[in-house]
């Protein structure tokens, strides 16, 4: 399979588990627990022009996905967003959001500067999100 | 059926057409095609919550409404987003963007102020979308 990880989409996140369908990513960025799904096909750039059972794998995980983050600590909204004006491989962000976060209200893009995790609260927050993937939460 | 658009959404758009699901609004700002669905559920907020069949038909809508907007004139990208940090009620965003927009690469959220539509531009457009849905294209 020719699909690769985007060097941007590498440089910034940990990958946290290959689903069924798209690799599931943490952005490395303490301030806010946001996840990114990356679908595996080749040159995907927009949601609607996969084929109808990928553009609904893609969404089913998406789901899956937004129920995990919101249960996690500090989860008042969840946000979904799939852009792509900067980096054009296909990928879909979830973010769990609060009124306290840095940039709410505003969406969380471009908003200061991200703050890498330290070891341990990451390995702690994958963890949770690979137990709660694997109950099927 | 209790459900009532929001006041904000209902000040800020046009509505072009009740789908199946939800009604199809236009955002009143001719800078972006800014379409906004909004599912006919009272009180909801995060799409996850739906039932695994209103998540289908509200995205099964959002491709519909991407497809529509990815062959209007100038549209190089889709985005497509579901925030409601401001407001809360479900809605899903989708705009069509060129690197010639005033916001790019930005999400438009936040990015200057609304230009209403011309009532002939509004009315053009809108026909268009309509006659698009009529097709199923």
């Amino acid at each position: 399979m020719a699909f690769k990880l985007h060097d941007q989409l590498q440089q910034d996140t940990i990958l946290i588990a290959d689903l069924a369908f798209s690799k599931l990513l943490i952005m490395n960025d303490s301030r806010y627990p946001w996840l990114i799904l990356v679908p595996c096909v080749e040159d995907a750039v927009e949601w609607h022009n996969l084929s109808e059972q990928q553009q609904s794998e893609l969404f089913t995980e998406t789901m899956q996905v937004a129920k995990i983050i919101s249960v996690l600590q500090n989860v008042e909204k969840i946000n979904i967003g799939a852009l792509g004006n900067v980096v054009s491989q296909l990928h879909v962000h979830i973010i769990g959001r609060n009124a306290r976060d840095e940039a709410w209200p505003k969406p969380v893009w471009g908003i200061g500067a991200a703050v890498s995790y330290e070891a341990e609260a990451a390995a702690n927050l994958i963890a949770k999100i690979k137990t709660a993937l694997e109950f099927h939460l």
